[in-house]
């Protein structure tokens, strides 16, 4: 093993051992931690502010884009977005005790299920710092302790952000550790960290596809998928063309660079000609390049057209720019759905409420909408109180994923000498 | 790409076609499936015991151990047992369907939240061919797809059984590809199967610790961990002996293979003298080899008894040996646990409650006893209905689990064309 792989995991063991007086606190004294760590970033701001400066210098010195020096950088009012943050947590339930079950289980054996907290969640995230902040605060408000990995471009705002929160950890009477950072860019350390299977309880990757990829394919400790959306939208014969036009527009262009922003679209033939021209036009004159099929090439509008190939039905292009498809028919739009789609949020368009319930039950994804626009997957939106992440798999939590995801159940049974019999 | 890679992936992507329509099936149409899949077995036990006959002659003439010999025979009492076991899943209630949450969301869009089937399933297992009844009743019961690959000395069974099962699925008007089995021997195929992520949703492996730690090491697909229990009974110094002593010789005697067994005692400092000479005596008669540390070493008590080693605080014995060690305390006992555990089942034996609830509460594992046998860990004991294993993870399932492991959920929003403000 070499040094990288000694320094993680002896990290990582601290928190763990961090993480055992923290899962049984109050839900009052992780409260209060939390709110600490608000007070030490208001309180502590220049700090940050000046690692960060670094970071910025370094970047702009390295000729890093305009978009990513924009995530990278703090202001006194992002820094306050992070303490305001962390307040907000403190407001939120706790997920932690719940009695999910309880009943008499043969000779008497009283058996309750209790939610309770993970352990140690490991979140490896990239550029933004303020990652470290949200990620450090739901786990302490969750019971949990975490090791955080930061992109090397945000290392020295990283550090100091998760220095500030630990003091203020440390401060509220537990143990640092519950709040470590790996202090090196060495990129083997990622790997380390993937490794400690029955040390770190759930990495979480937040980021980009490649990071994301890196994770599912190389962690041997159980990984939450978060992220890539290519979602469609099915605009069905049924369809009022005024309420699919609007959804489009929204789901593709409010926001472009996020995972629930529309990415393809369908369109059944009996409509095509009539409904096309008008919303390609609409999504042309947004700036949206139209990656067409043979027959979408045939639609007069006004705007940009490309050739459609077939690695564009599986893409998620973050941008301006959508596939666009005609389909023969319902059937053919869900088969198509379920082939493409990355299982994040599928719309329908459609008036004919069979066809709704029929693409509602049928397609394979973590939110599935008729009539509506797949830019509400959100944790905020659905109700969940400070989203993760929106996770594309199937077990443990899918779709939008907040606090409860941090938390697992144990079986406490009490009796008084039974045996099995 | 290899032939066995491509018959693998072909096969698992009929069997995940084929989940779809299994998927939104009504429950009367799945449970009447798992009824002709009991029927089918029953009125075809004689093509299953030919098929067993021929794995038992190539078994014996291989050299195989009586205990795998057992584990591999099929009987017309055990075909039956198949059978019933079938009939029994069709009167579990339905996991599928269930509306966890609902809600209006921002600008009206109604919000559902609903448990649906995984998807494809694989199980992975070994010796016993009625795992393969067991699984596919299971799943189809669930509207999941399965596909099944047994262990190559139960090969002919397997393949016979999983035959006649998709049989009456295929009679049930289902896809008979919801029920696949591989049909090779070759190694390979369970690489295979492990890096189809995205197509197989979950992979389940059922057998003995080289094969979990197999799929855990290299599966893409999701895996849920299951079975190893290095499961702890402590005797704190409030401990009533005679409960102690009965629950240790349930936990270690009643059952000696399987993974809720007692693997390891630990006993505090104060009554080791007292306590141990009769509880030794007691396990030495029932011929369990005592491997104990240096000061359990000064114990006079009749029965055998081996040095510990540092390993043999990690060992999941399996057989009539148990490692017995003297702690300074309830901390160290929390300590000891913690560390060598497999987060299985630990036991306290104590009369003062506050001690019963610290190890309750600080011992990290699916199921924590006070003053009961860990023995009580099942599917069946713990009220889920039919047991597809322990699991000794935290995400998803914990602890027994069953059928409601089997589903996720879906968020289903239905709206009249709003977009995100």
């Amino acid at each position: 093993m070499n040094d990288i792989a000694v320094y993680v995991e002896d990290l990582a063991r601290e928190a763990k051992a961090a993480s055992r007086s923290l899962g049984f606190a109050s839900d009052e004294a992780r409260c209060a931690a939390v709110r600490a760590m608000a007070a030490a970033l208001r309180q502590r701001a220049d700090e940050v502010l000046e690692a960060n400066a670094i970071d910025m210098d370094a970047a702009r010195a390295a000729g890093t884009s305009e978009g990513l020096l924009d995530r990278l950088l703090l202001t006194p009012e992002r820094v306050e977005g992070m303490a305001a943050g962390l307040d907000k947590l403190a407001d939120l339930p706790d997920p932690v005790g719940r009695v999910l079950d309880e009943r008499d289980i043969s000779e008497g054996v009283h058996l309750g299920r209790v939610s309770v907290p993970l352990g140690l969640v490991a979140m490896v995230y990239e550029a933004r710092p303020n990652v470290t902040a949200d990620a450090a605060g739901i786990c302490i408000r969750t019971g949990n302790a975490c090791i955080l990995r930061g992109g090397s471009i945000a290392q020295n705002s990283c550090v100091a952000i998760a220095r500030i929160l630990a003091d203020a950890v440390e401060a509220s009477g537990f143990d640092r550790a519950a709040v470590s950072i790996i202090e090196t860019t060495d990129r083997a350390a990622t790997g380390a960290l993937m490794a400690l299977r029955g040390v770190v309880d759930v990495l979480i990757p937040r980021g980009g596809a490649g990071l994301i990829q890196r994770c599912v394919r190389e962690s041997l400790v159980p990984v939450i998928e978060t992220g890539t959306g290519n979602c469609h939208i099915y605009v069905h014969e049924s369809a009022d063309f005024a309420k699919a036009r609007a959804i489009i527009m929204n789901a593709k262009t409010q926001r472009v660079g996020v995972c629930n922003a529309c990415e393809s679209l369908l369109v059944d033939e009996s409509i095509a000609d009539a409904f096309l021209p008008e919303a390609l036009s609409e999504l042309g004159a947004a700036g949206v390049v139209i990656h067409g099929d043979e027959r979408v090439r045939g639609v007069a509008f006004a705007g940009e057209f490309v050739d459609a190939t077939e690695e564009d039905w599986g893409r998620e292009y973050l941008a301006l720019e959508i596939s666009v498809r005609i389909v023969g028919g319902i059937d053919e739009a869900i088969a198509h759905v379920n082939r493409y789609g990355t299982g994040h949020s599928e719309a329908i368009v459609a008036e004919d409420e069979e066809a709704c319930e029929r693409f509602l039950r049928e397609v394979d994804a973590a939110a599935v909408y008729a009539n509506a626009s797949t830019r509400f997957t959100d944790g905020g939106e659905f109700g969940l109180g400070a989203e993760i992440g929106i996770s594309t798999q199937k077990l443990h939590a899918r779709g939008p994923f907040a606090a409860e995801a941090l938390t697992t159940y144990k079986y406490e049974l009490r009796g008084a000498g039974q045996v099995r019999p």
